[in-house]
C-alpha cells in the first residue's frame, strides 16, 4: 500500500553499485543536455532563464520519490512553456514580478490539480485528448512556438497573440534586422539542425563507437551555446546589438510560494487545469512507450500524484510547469537509467550549474538559445497525419484541423478546448445515432442475421431487432425513435422481439425508454420480448418492474424466441413444419 | 422538401368542418385554463402578469405553422419561467425596463438557438439530459418555485437566490403575516389540491358525463380566479394589505424588440442555450408521448425549429421564453384537438382576453395566482424517482442527486450543468473501462465464450481477447493497458487473437492504440491475430499501414484463428486430433 505511493520504497530496495554507475551516467548525458533546453525554454515562457535551471532541479527529486516510471526525466518542456506563456501573459506583463508570481501559481495549481486527480483515480480524463486533438495541437504549438522564436534570431522586438499577428508584426519589424544577431543565429540554427541528422556519422566516421557517438551527438546544443559565446566574447558582440542573456543570479534555488490571491486563481485555475492534462497526456505516453520497451508497467493514476508532486515541488522552488519531456526522457533511457534515481542525479547536475556555471552564461546569446528552441520543435510539426486521418476518418480529420485551426487563430487554451469540444460532438452525435439491424434467421441454422446482407428468413407479424450497443442516456432516444417507428412502418407486425446479445448496460434512461417502448406497444396491442440477454443486464433488470410489466417475454435465444412467436400469426392455423424450420 | 419546414402544407390541405369543429372546441378549453397560468408564470417570472398573455398568442400560431406536434400546447411553463427569472435577475431588477427587455432577448436568443440547431439537426445535443438529470431538475425546480410563492400566500416580502436562503428568508418574515391574504391563500390552494383530485367525481355525481366532468374540472382554477375576485370586491381586500394584480394594459402584444447590446448578450447566452435545452427536451417529451397514444409521428429537428420560431414570435411580441407544457397538451389532447390549428384558435382566444377580460383582472390577488402555481408544481416533485435509482444503478443516482442538490443550493442554471458534467463523466468514466473478456472454445462447437463463467478450452500459448465495444479515443488508452498487461501476466503466450465480432468502429485513436499494441508485441516476439472483424470495419482498416504491417493475420472466425494458432505451441509436434477438436 504505502509502495503503490512511494514507489521508491520498491526500486530503492534492489539498489546496487552496477545500477548507480548506470544511473550516474545517464545522469551526466542528461545534465548536458538539459542545462541549455532549461534556458531556452524558460525564455520561451517568457520568464528569466534562471527560472528553467530552478524547475529542473527539485522537481525531479520529487518524480523520483513518487513517479512510477523508471526513465521518464521531467523538467520544462516548449509546449508547457508555451501555455505558461500565453496564461501568465493573460494577467500580467512579461518581465514583471506578477508576471513571474503567476507562473509558480500556475505551477502550485497545476500539481495540486495532478495530485488531487491522482488520488481520485481520475486518469481516464485524459481519454479526453484523442490522438488527432492532441497531435493537432503538438503540430500548432510547434508552429506558434516557432515563429515566436524568429524575432530573437532577427533581434527584433515583435509580439502577437496568434499565428496571423505574429506573422504581421515579424513582417513590419524585419526591416529593423540586427546583421550581428542574425549572424549568430542562422549559423547555429543550422549548426542544430546539423547536430540532429548528421553529427551521429560524422563522429562515427572520425572513430568513434555508435553509441558514443549519439551520446556526444546530444551535447550538440552544448557546443553551440559555448561556439556563440565565445563569438560574443571575441568579437564583442554585446556593444554591436546582439541581445544577451546577461546575468544569471548563482545558486540554488529560492524558497518561493505561489499566490494565495483569490482573483488570481480564478484568472489562473483553466490554464492550469489544462497545462496539467496536456502535460499528463505527453508525459504518460512517453513513460508508457519507454516502460514497454523494457517490459516495464507505468500505474497511470500514480504519474498523476508524482507529476503533481513535481509541479508542487517547482512552485516551491521558484519554477514554472514541468512535466516528462519526450527528447530527455529517450536519451536517459538511451544512456542506460534503470531507475528514477538518475533523475534525482541529474537534479544535482542542475544545482551544480546554477551554483557555479551561471557566470560563464553572461555573454550567452539569446538567439543561441532561439534556435535551439526552433529546432526542438520543428520536428513536432506533423504533416502526414492530416492526409492519413483525411483517408480514415473524416471525424477525426475534423477534430485534428480544428485543434489545428483554432490553436494557430485563437491561442493554445482556446486550441485545446476546441479539440476536446470537437471530438466530443462528434462522439456523441454517433453514440446517439448506434448501430441496430432488422435481422432474420439463416436457413437451417440458428444464427440471425442482418435482412440487409444476408439471405435470411422472416415472417412478418415477427419484427427482430438486433440492438448493437449498450443502451444509455446517449441513445436512450434513438431506441424509442428507432423501434417504434419500425413498428409504424409496418402495420402487420404483432410481435416485437429485441435481440440484446450486444448490450453490455442498461442505464436508467434506457430502462425508461423500454418502458416507454414496452407502454406504447400495449396501447397497439403489439408483443414486446427480449432475447439473449446478458447475465449481469438481466439480474438488475430483475431488480425493477419492466420485467414484470413487459407485454411479452425474456426468451434466453434469439431462436427460441422466433420459433415460437412465428406461431402466433393472429390465425390460428398451425405452420408447416418446414416452413417452421425456416426451409422456405 | 418545403413541406419538412412547412408541416402546416401537409395537414392543411385536409383541413374540413369537421376537424375545424373538434379542434375549436380543444380551443375553448386550453383557452379557459391558460388564462390564469399565463398570468401565473409571468408571476414567477418576474414580469408583468400580462406579459404571460403576450407570451401565449403570437408563439401559439407559430408554432401551429413550423411545429410537428398535432397536439402541444406551446406557452408559458413553469420551469422555464423559474429559469427566466434567475437569468434575468442576474443582469437587472425585477420590475425595471431592463429586467423585461433581458427576458424578451433571451426568448429572441432562444429562439434563434433552437432554429439554428434545428437546421443544424443537432436535437442529439438533448441526449445529453438524461433522464435522472432530468427528473432530478424537475423535482428540484419544485421545490424552488413552490418555496417561492410561499411568501405571496402569506402575504409578506421574502427573497432569496437558492433554497436554503427562501427558507430563511420567509423564516423571518413570516412574523409580517397579512391575514387576510392568508386567508385568500390557504382556501384557494385548498380548493386547487382538491380540484385535481375530487373534482370530476364530484361532478359526475351531479349528473355530469365523465368527459364533461373532467373538462369542467379543468376550469378550476378560472372558478379560484373568479371568487377570489369577488372576495376582493365584497370585502374590499384591496385596502386591507392583500396584494392584488392591479391594473393590466388592455389590448393587443405591443411589437418588441430584443435588445442588441452585446454585453447584455454575452451575460445572457449561457442562460438562454440551458433554457433552449431543457424547454425542448420537456416539450418533445410531451410531444412524443401524446404522437404515440395516435401513432402519429413527430420530427424532433423539426420541433427545434417550431420552438424557435415560438420564441422568436415571443421575444417581437413583448414575451418571454416558451415552451411545450405537459399540462395543457394532454388537456389539449384530451379535448380532441386534431391539428395544430387548435393552437391558433386557442392564440385568438387569449388575444381577445387580453382585449377584453384584462380590466376584470384588476382585483385578482396574487395569492390565488401563486395558489395556481403551488398545486401546479408540486405534481411535478417526484419522491420514488431516488429510490428507484439507488436500486437499479447508483451512476444514474448520483447524477439525480447531484442535479438536485445543486439545483436547490447554487440555483437552476447550475444544477443543469452540474447534472450534465456528472452524467457525462460517469458516462466517460465507464466509456473508458470497456467490457473485455478472455475468452476458450466451448468444447464440441465453434463458439468462444468467457473462461471466467463457462467450463471452455484454452491452451496457454494463444491468448483470445473478445473486445465488448466499439475501439474509440475514449477506451483507446484501456485497450492497450489491457492487452499489455493481460500479455504481461502470461509469459508463455506466443499469439494475441483480438476478436472484434462486437466492434462496430475503430476510430483513429483505437486504430493508433492497435498499431502500438502490435510494436509491443513484434518487440515480444508475439503474433497479434484480429478475428470476426466486420465488413465496414475491415474496409476502413484497408485503406491504412495497419493490415500490412500486422504481426499476424486478419481470420474470418475466431474457431479458425484458433484452430491454426493453437498447433503454432514452438514446440513443432503435432497435436493430437481430439485436443485439437477441443475435446478434452
Amino acid at each position: 500500500m504505502l509502495a503503490r505511493f512511494f514507489p521508491i520504497l520498491e526500486w530503492g530496495r534492489t539498489y546496487n553499485s552496477s545500477v548507480l554507475s548506470n544511473d550516474l551516467m545517464a545522469a551526466v548525458i542528461v545534465t548536458i543536455m538539459l542545462i541549455p533546453q532549461s534556458l531556452a525554454y524558460a525564455l520561451l515562457a517568457g520568464l528569466p532563464p534562471v527560472v528553467g535551471l530552478y524547475a529542473s532541479i527539485l522537481p525531479l527529486v520529487a518524480y523520483a520519490i513518487f513517479g512510477t516510471s523508471r526513465t521518464l526525466a521531467v523538467g520544462p518542456v516548449a509546449v508547457i512553456s508555451l501555455m505558461t506563456a500565453s496564461a501568465a501573459g493573460a494577467v500580467a506583463a512579461q518581465g514583471t514580478a506578477e508576471y513571474l508570481e503567476a507562473a509558480i501559481t500556475l505551477a502550485a495549481l497545476s500539481g495540486i490539480m495532478l495530485a488531487i486527480l491522482g488520488f481520485l483515480r481520475a486518469g481516464f480524463l485524459a481519454n479526453l485528448l484523442s490522438h488527432p486533438v492532441i497531435s493537432g495541437f503538438i503540430t500548432a504549438s510547434g508552429i506558434l512556438i516557432a515563429t515566436s522564436q524568429v524575432k530573437h534570431i532577427l533581434g527584433v522586438k515583435a509580439g502577437g497573440d496568434n499565428w496571423p499577428e505574429m506573422l504581421g508584426s515579424l513582417a513590419s519589424a524585419v526591416g529593423d534586422t540586427n546583421a550581428w544577431t542574425l549572424a549568430i543565429g542562422i549559423p547555429a540554427t543550422i549548426f542544430l539542425f546539423w547536430v540532429r541528422k548528421g553529427a551521429k556519422p560524422a563522429l562515427q566516421a572520425i572513430g568513434l563507437p555508435p553509441r558514443a557517438a549519439e551520446m556526444t551527438a546530444k551535447a550538440g546544443p552544448v557546443v553551440a551555446v559555448a561556439l556563440t559565446i565565445l563569438a560574443v566574447i571575441a568579437l564583442d558582440l554585446g556593444t554591436k546589438g546582439v541581445n544577451l542573456v546577461g546575468e544569471v543570479p548563482q545558486g540554488l534555488p529560492p524558497f518561493a510560494f505561489p499566490s494565495t490571491d483569490l482573483t488570481l486563481i480564478e484568472k489562473l485555475w483553466v490554464p492550469a487545469l489544462l497545462i496539467s492534462i496536456i502535460g499528463f497526456v505527453e508525459s504518460v505516453s512517453v513513460a508508457q512507450t519507454l516502460a514497454a520497451k523494457r517490459r516495464q508497467r507505468i500505474a497511470p493514476d500514480q504519474e498523476l500524484i508524482g507529476l503533481g508532486a513535481s509541479n508542487i515541488a517547482s512552485a516551491f522552488s521558484g519554477g514554472y510547469p514541468v512535466t516528462g519531456g519526450f527528447a530527455r526522457s529517450v536519451v536517459n533511457f538511451d544512456a542506460g537509467a534503470e531507475t528514477p534515481a538518475a533523475g534525482a542525479y541529474t537534479a544535482v547536475g542542475i544545482a551544480l550549474a546554477s551554483l557555479f556555471l551561471t557566470p560563464l552564461l553572461f555573454n550567452l546569446p539569446i538567439a543561441t538559445l532561439a534556435a535551439t528552441i526552433i529546432v526542438a520543435v520543428l520536428s513536432l510539426v506533423d504533416l502526414k497525419t492530416p492526409g492519413q486521418l483525411w483517408r480514415y476518418s473524416k471525424a477525426d480529420f475534423a477534430a485534428h484541423m480544428a485543434t489545428i485551426g483554432i490553436t494557430l487563430l485563437a491561442g493554445v487554451e482556446l486550441g485545446v478546448i476546441a479539440g476536446v469540444g470537437v471530438g466530443l460532438l462528434l462522439y456523441l452525435w454517433r453514440a446517439s445515432r448506434p448501430h441496430a439491424a432488422i435481422v432474420g434467421r439463416v436457413p437451417e441454422t440458428e444464427h440471425f442475421r442482418n435482412v440487409e446482407r444476408h439471405q435470411v428468413f422472416t415472417v412478418p407479424h415477427v419484427l427482430s431487432i438486433r440492438i448493437d450497443e449498450s443502451l444509455t442516456y446517449l441513445n436512450a432516444r434513438w431506441l424509442e425513435e428507432y423501434v417504434l417507428e419500425e413498428v409504424a412502418d409496418r402495420p402487420e407486425v404483432r410481435h416485437v422481439i429485441l435481440m440484446c446479445s450486444a448490450v453490455n448496460e442498461i442505464d436508467a434512461s434506457g430502462l425508461e425508454s423500454l418502458e416507454a417502448i414496452n407502454h406504447r406497444l400495449i396501447d397497439g396491442n403489439i408483443g414486446l420480448h427480449l432475447s439473449e440477454v446478458k447475465g449481469p443486464v438481466m439480474d438488475r433488470l430483475q431488480r425493477t418492474q419492466f420485467v414484470e410489466e413487459l407485454n411479452g417475454k425474456v426468451f434466453l435465444s434469439q431462436a427460441r424466441a422466433f420459433a415460437e412467436l412465428m406461431r402466433d400469426d393472429g390465425k390460428n392455423e398451425p405452420w408447416p413444419d418446414d416452413m417452421a424450420r425456416g426451409m422456405i
